[in-house]
């Protein structure tokens, strides 16, 4: 057995971390080693367990309602971006900051460029997020349902790590956090459970951590949560991460962005560098500034999302389910009688695929992207017939 | 002075490690810790020395000879591509291993899919490929000059490294690399050297090592390098990393790949999954496609550019220097009596930018890029002047 003291993750003992990460993970080893000891070279490869990613059908024709996909178009501002955009500069190297998008989107919030940090997606963001700012040796601390990736940044970075059980009705206590760490990441609205917390509790959880980076995630936040910019003046410990996946409906550009005081944010960028100089490409840095300068496509789209999350909560709430009040583009479910796992492989067999967490504490909930109001009534209809059967 | 355990890179003892890393440093620490000790948050920012990125000037009208960019805009292909996109499609999550361009790869070098990693830039590439590969006590290896990422991403990543001299000539000797390791790297043609080596050298570093992971950068070998493409099937332990930043002009879009055997590209998903899902965005992976598609036009640009350094390469001979044969597209220069920052300097107040770096052994040498015929022939006319002065 070789040690674990260079460039690879430490075997965390994940029973003292809750099971946060377990459920994230295939038990076996990706790599088994070789006996033959001509083949050292096996013995230096990274030991990583592989994360499970959401099941990607391979088919055309079927309903996804499983990754939290926006269901419309960006602004057609985008597409016109991206129709006349010039190819001829891409023999150039891009903007090492992504600083015209990271500009636009200061003014955007009414912060300076230098509060802005824009990444490769919000999961590069945060990855940066844990590698510039969680160096304690104690643990940094999130609650026990959240983001499925927080844990394996942590596993990939050597951050100790402590989660903290939600409530009953999976609500995060903010007086929970109040407890010695090297860091607190709470998303906002969390994950899966889509509810949002409000400012109040925020600022509780940020008085309670004055000594400590806290991160709020807060990725579904347009969609109806609280967020927590008006507190950036306020608390210089405090860093916001958002991402143009959802809301924006650009999972396919990747673009994620943070705000914080301008010497975390120089901190973020210097983790990138260290990295890789040029992680947004010119195309991403054109179209994500089309996407923030239509700002009335944006709120229509939002607005839209949120009229059919009412449709799909009302519905689902006939036919027997318990449904929390969501804040987010997807809602986060229980039925009464039938378990969530049935229900899951039920929905494939009619082409719709939702997504189910074999995760202790949440085995019985489905988490459903809110879709179209054509996907929801399709859905609506087929969970309708399964439950009069 | 706290301890450096854990997701920070340790204070490697750089007096050890020749001084490859030294010139890419600023000396100054990036923070200063302040004496507040309300201020607990800022101990655990990373302490990362930034790195110094080649100039950018802030004006338009300039020549830019200190990149390596090509002075060639993309495949017209890649103009169509981006044209008729739809951007529809980017409210959903791009394939998460860029498979369909990962697939045209492979195609396109006569290998199968499960051979090939695409990633954000080969600098993406090339830190996954540390991190993924690299997990030994022993130092991974490489010359001493060469390119100035590799001590970056060993120091974030905590590798032990020790960098080996390359010969008066600059060129690097494969018996040197006959020694116990953890692994090694070797940029082919060599950066910013721009001097290629032979197979039968590639062959002597692999037969030396066949316990250690051999990575092979080959970011610039289109433009006359010679490729160890045909050793693949016969080394197990060999990657290769390209880019298409250089010979296909599209610094801005940011795409890499590596090649090598399918357990060690397993290796480098698993690396690659365990920081962001989804590094490379729907339309790079189209561009990059429609580039790989169009073999005439790529040729053709290669052709332009050799034959402009071979102008470039006679002229500054012509002028007193001394000039590498170059298998790149940059020459590496060297006046007999002018000061190489001087000239660099000189240049600037020509609006010419090429890269000069100061550090022991090349501090009198130039990198230029090979630009336009005219860009070259103004660059030309410039040296003249100074050197007739």
């Amino acid at each position: 057995m070789r040690n674990f003291s260079r460039g690879r993750p430490d075997p965390l003992p994940r029973e003292k971390n809750d099971c946060a990460a377990d459920w994230l993970y295939v038990t076996a080893a990706l790599f088994v080693h070789r006996k033959d000891t001509n083949m050292s070279w096996r013995d230096n490869l990274i030991k990583i367990e592989p994360y499970v990613a959401g099941e990607q059908p391979d088919k055309k024709d079927f309903i996804k309602l499983n990754a939290n996909e926006n269901p419309y178009p960006p602004s057609p501002m985008v597409q016109a971006i991206l129709s006349r955009f010039d190819s001829g500069c891409l023999k150039k190297y891009p903007d090492a900051n992504a600083a015209p998008l990271a500009a636009k989107l200061a003014e955007y919030h009414g912060l300076e460029r230098g509060n802005v940090f824009v990444g490769n997606g919000s999961d590069d963001v945060l990855a940066l997020c844990f590698r510039a700012f969680f160096n304690s040796d104690k643990p940094v601390i999130y609650p026990d349902i959240t983001y499925s990736f927080y844990p394996v940044w942590c596993d990939m970075l050597r951050i100790p790590f402590e989660t903290i059980p939600v409530d009953k009705d999976f609500r995060i206590r903010a007086e929970d956090y109040a407890r010695p760490n090297g860091g607190v990441v709470i998303a906002n609205p969390n994950a899966p459970t889509s509810i949002s917390e409000g400012l109040d509790f925020i600022r509780k959880i940020l008085d309670a951590n004055r000594d400590s980076v806290v991160i709020v995630d807060e990725a579904y936040v347009d969609f109806g949560g609280t967020t927590a910019l008006p507190l950036l003046s306020e608390y210089e410990n405090l860093v916001i991460t958002r991402t143009f996946s959802k809301s924006r409906s650009m999972a396919g550009m990747r673009i994620g962005y943070a705000m914080g005081n301008k010497e975390i944010i120089s901190a973020l960028y210097a983790a990138k560098d260290s990295y890789n100089s040029y992680p947004m490409d010119s195309v991403a840095v054109e179209a994500g500034i089309a996407s923030v300068e239509d700002e009335d496509y944006f709120r229509e789209t939002l607005e839209k999302v949120i009229a059919t999350r009412a449709r799909l909560t009302e519905g689902l709430r006939g036919l027997g389910f318990d449904v929390a009040d969501s804040a987010a583009n997807f809602v986060f479910a229980e039925h009464g009688t039938l378990r969530a796992r049935d229900i899951c492989e039920y929905l494939k067999t009619r082409d719709i695929y939702v997504r189910y967490f074999s995760k202790p504490r949440i085995d019985n909930r489905l988490r459903i992207t809110v879709g179209t109001d054509g996907e929801i009534e399709a859905l609506l209809a087929a969970l309708k017939e399964l439950v009069n059967d």
